[in-house]
């Protein structure tokens, strides 16, 4: 295994939990001090929800080691030898001298993303922080326990940057998020992100958007003290990078191994790199099958690197299984407002080649007299003639998130929006409308598709 | 129309939609003092959490009439002429022979269902109340103003019997739950009702099981004092009656049509009555296919009574709907307990002549790390060799019921619980686990199919 994280780990124990140390050794190599845990969780802990780091381990090197994993902390693979079958890896806090070759019989690649750095005057100012690993969350709260002030900017109003934003809010700090986009949540279609941004602004949150950043200004002190735009200069005591990342995929770029166009490892359904028996990749290094679309995408997500890591150990343990891929489920949430979508938005559907029609329709969490009942905005996407569900995007209060679930089965299914309108959801007044929402956007649609 | 409720009126108002008055002429009869109202709601107004009848009024009279629809109230049906094409009524508060014919050319039965009212001695006696209608709601809840004592009896305990036994704990009663069944919840199996069980006495709930009520008591006033059961006596100052719903279908009986063997209308799929193109049938007093057995059901629940309303209306109007049946979906909540199922129970699964393998997972709503992670109970059912989904139950608290709809939606589309572990639900810890309950049983479900 390459990288310790949720891919790699669940790959070793699943493996491991199929095959005993006397029929299989692993080795797995983990530059960082952590093992499997919670990137996604960091944001809550950074926020004060989650009070301890170590919460965030699902599962510690002691404990992967008591599994006979032969587990190297602070140890960095620096080349694949792919004819020779071997890794070459040198421990980050030994000499440089200590490097060494290890055999493999099946290699995981599980290196996981980089976050996107901006290349721009000021980049490695102190006081700037991406928020990836366990390692730059920690370095993130002592920044905010330091900081001489209270101003924050975010750059990036994707998931992090929008949990970020909800975080440094919880922390007490006045917070401004600098946008490149025209609404927040790209992932999103504007009409939608337009709703993420009133309610950011309700929050006290200042959304900056069509604002790219050029620079970032550092005091004499080499400590940040502005973000600057073409058109502005914003203070800050403490600045989070939460503008995406990228696979992480040199070590096999320089190997020879397949990437695909967003830069992440290709691999068959089995989790194999394309072309090789024995070398498999998954989580964030990997880019996987739209199975809407029918294009390749990189989605970094916890949840599917470890059913990568569970398809990959299951396969090097003597069993069989497959990913078949993603729909491009997402949920976030910021303060109280909950935030989802599933499959296309217009533009990627226009870029797989797809015409549609879109529906927006308002409805409620629950029945509307019931109390609690909170309005709910359901966007749908179908195709033009088929009728085909194509994506599904929703923002809410309490019980909107995990309604895209609805959406996401259905994709999977290749579910029309007529037969949606028939889906036996559960319906109770504390639950749902008698309609559910999901449903109401499926008549729409359906009535739209329909009449087109 | 021969009933104003949801399915009756809901077919009126597509109709109308479709075709204007000048085309079509709407004529409903409803027996009743009201129109498309929310019987689900009745608990939660009884209960207080509702305070107005009227807010689970969706649609009134007037509103209806304002739309072209000629509606009679207090009217009621006494006799389908099928081959004169033409209903008999009389109003109810004019005098007897107030008779007088209407002809159609479409019908719509849309007739509900009628309480199950035990034959026993004591039934009729005052303080007895069933909830099926906004009346009977209006009744006990004059009756609990009333009660000299604060001691109810709900006789049993589907979702109607906790759903009231939560409604008389919140307006101050002590409350005993009354039920034949060896757990409450019969729609769920034994081992999840027990679950239930647990919670309603964690809120001071007394729950009697297996016990069969054989008579009601009254005191010398006429008023309900006490439930017999074939065991013991239990005091009571009010009892309510939430032994389940029969279709009303004697109207239709008399007329010749076809019943099937729950007692309720049989229709085909776009909710004609089977064998009659003139004559519609939906809502509580019809069977439904049951989409994972195979088999009839009778499922009397509002959402599915307005999904026949919106097919009917669109096929009177000249559209083209089917219904396609349902998987079983239903939710309920005891306080903050979270009660849901869809598909075959395992008794369900029996009598289809399935063979299954069963798994119960013990998982959490959010990551166990994130505030408000709560424990939730996912038991799923798959067939044999196949491994086709036949059915899911869930018991948890916030989050726990809604999840159901992700099972739904699989059985709808036919899937294997392998199939399933590969589902893009959304993620992210506020929402889930990196491993979704209902992924993790499925991940169970798919091994155990697997080796069997």
């Amino acid at each position: 295994m390459i990288g310790g994280d949720a891919a790699g780990m669940s790959a070793a124990s699943r493996a491991r939990r199929l095959k005993g140390p006397e029929e299989l050794e692993i080795v797995a190599f983990e530059r960082g001090h952590f093992t499997s845990y919670s990137a996604c969780g960091i944001p809550y802990w950074v926020g004060g929800d989650v009070d301890d780091r170590d919460a965030l381990i699902a599962r510690t090197p002691e404990e992967h080691r008591a599994r006979g994993i032969d587990l190297r902390l602070r140890t960095e693979v620096t080349e694949i030898d792919v004819a020779g079958r071997r890794v070459r890896a040198r421990g980050l806090d030994s000499g440089a001298g200590s490097s060494y070759w290890t055999s493999y019989d099946s290699l995981v690649v599980a290196t996981g993303a980089r976050p996107v750095r901006p290349r721009m005057p000021g980049a490695d100012a102190e006081g700037v922080h991406g928020v990836q690993t366990l390692d730059d969350g920690q370095e993130l709260l002592d920044t905010l326990t330091r900081a001489r002030g209270r101003r924050a900017v975010v750059v990036g109003a994707g998931y992090i940057g929008v949990e970020m934003a909800e975080a440094l809010i919880n922390r007490g700090f006045e917070v401004t998020v600098v946008n490149r986009g025209s609404e927040p949540m790209s992932t999103l279609d504007a009409d939608m992100g337009r709703l993420v941004h009133r309610a950011m602004e309700g929050l006290g949150i200042t959304m900056v958007n069509d604002a790219e950043v050029t620079g970032l200004l550092a005091g004499g002190d080499g400590r940040v003290r502005a973000v600057v735009t073409e058109d502005a200069e914003y203070p800050a005591d403490v600045v989070v990078l939460g503008i995406g990342v990228r696979p992480e995929t040199a070590l096999a770029e320089a190997a020879g191994l397949p990437l695909g166009p967003h830069g992440g490892l290709l691999t068959d359904l089995g989790m194999r790199v394309r072309g090789r028996t024995d070398i498999w990749a998954g989580g964030d290094c990997v880019e996987v099958l739209d199975l809407v679309s029918g294009q390749e995408r990189h989605v970094p997500l916890g949840t599917h690197a470890n059913k990568h890591g569970q398809v990959i150990g299951t396969n090097i343990g003597g069993g069989y299984a497959t990913f078949p891929g993603v729909v491009g489920t997402a949920v976030s949430k910021v303060c109280d407002l909950e935030i989802a979508r599933t499959g296309l938005r217009e533009k990627d559907a226009r870029r797989a080649g797809l015409q549609y029609e879109t529906v927006i329709v308002e409805s409620t969490s629950r029945a509307g007299y019931y109390p609690g009942a909170s309005p709910m905005t359901v966007k749908m996407i179908a195709e033009r003639r088929t009728g085909r569900l194509l994506g599904v995007q929703i923002v809410g209060r309490e019980g909107a998130g995990k309604r895209v679930d609805i959406a996401a089965v259905a994709l999977t299914a290749g579910m029309t929006v007529e037969g949606m309108t028939a889906l036996d959801l559960g319906y109770a007044p504390p639950f749902s409308p008698v309609w559910d929402p999901v449903l109401v956007a499926a008549r729409k649609a359906a009535a739209k598709v329909q009449n087109s």
